[in-house]
């Protein structure tokens, strides 16, 4: 009746490439490990391998500042590249304070540089930035999973942020597919009978959160099975995660 | 080598009542249901569960509200008692707008109404306050399994958190007893070698966003073990996730 939440990091995954079949290389570590997908399993994915895969890597080489980059670049101690990614990544800029850039991406997450990330990019001069589309990314795993295996599962993916009021970071959703991100308990009823309020959790990131404590920075697991987990099957959005400025008093 | 997390509900622990050894009805329940604690478990208990066991229940009867509280009730809706007991657990009012109160509680945290809480309370006029110390009240709980058991785990108090920026609220870390709530990775080297520069994991945060996903807000389920995630003993201490004003570029 109370069944165990699993969380199982997949294991052996290779370095990922840009034009990788992301879906078919978890699969393959997946099976080498003996670990068979189930209906409704949770596959929570680190938003760098998507990236990797989608080729959304960079080479300082590559690309042009401007000069506002490079003067963003004087105040943050990045290179002149690093901050045009952040801008080219950018919707606004949130703060710039002690050397930081909080920025909001294109899809609306507020994250430090704007998810632009230069640890494990696979060399000293080489970013990474978030997938274009990263509910897309999430659907097209999603899809080749169920091609291939005929099961039926959500695919989270997952990225590393920082928070207002609390010191650390965690990792939370920034795209899906297959469920929706927030579980609404408006209007069902607590355990003395009264209707709930106002409790909407966030489940998508609540899962990412989880999947983290298995995969770790410094090892190379970036995709956790989570199983056990019970949801109703839906397209879902991580737009759904996304407040609006108006409806935000916890800033 | 890759071991699974696993997430145990612990089911069939009765109402908590003021007086009530937490600790011994945990392990009462989890032995009913052959669920023996190991050593380098991790105890997620809900902040509500405790907050009752130590009588922070208070009945509107018996809370006299000041005139700026009334003030307070009018702007919310709420009743006076209610703000005047968010007023009491409150440090200092972060923003009132819509009429909702974003408050930082005494210990640090910025939650809605201070963590004050009149769902699953016991009764329609019954307010619940987060425990005067929830680091010694883990510390207890704590302390109490091990002279009981044998067994040497950590225990954290969760609570629910709405969050800037995004939406739906996640469960993250009030309390803490038996290991850090953060782990730092600076200065370790990532996978192409690099020394990595600020990756700090609010592991309690994620490990009571983990224990969520099992607990459920409308079942009985206030408590969940966690078992496989390695961590050093250390006491801990939630203070290490407050952020002070100054370093805060996220708001």
């Amino acid at each position: 009746m109370h069944k165990p939440l699993l969380v199982l990091p997949v294991p052996g995954l290779p370095e990922i490439r840009a034009g990788d079949d992301l879906a078919r290389l978890i699969l393959a570590s997946a099976a080498k490990h003996r670990l068979r997908l189930h209906d409704g399993d949770i596959l929570v994915v680190a938003q760098k391998a998507v990236s990797k895969a989608e080729g959304r890597v960079y080479d300082r080489a590559g690309v042009e500042a401007t000069p506002f980059a490079r003067e963003m670049a004087a105040y943050t101690g990045h290179t002149p590249e690093y901050m045009e990614l952040v801008l080219r990544s950018s919707r606004r800029i949130v703060r710039m304070a002690n050397g930081l850039v909080i920025a909001q991406t294109r899809h609306g997450f507020v994250m430090a540089n704007s998810g632009v990330d230069s640890s494990n990019a696979g060399g000293e001069d080489r970013m990474v930035l978030l997938p274009e589309d990263p509910d897309a990314s999430a659907r097209g795993i999603r899809d080749a999973i169920e091609a291939v295996t005929g099961r039926t599962v959500a695919v989270i993916i997952s990225d590393t942020f920082g928070r207002p009021w609390r010191r650390g970071q965690v990792n939370l959703a920034v795209g899906i597919a297959g469920m929706e991100p927030i579980l609404d308990y408006r209007g069902r009823e607590d355990n003395d009978g009264r209707t709930m309020k106002a409790t909407r959790i966030a489940v998508a990131d609540e899962l990412c959160s989880a999947a983290e404590l298995v995969s770790g920075k410094t090892r190379r697991l970036p995709v956790a099975i989570i199983r056990g987990y019970r949801f109703d099957p839906a397209p879902g959005t991580t737009e759904d995660l996304v407040r609006d400025e108006e409806s935000d008093l916890f800033k």
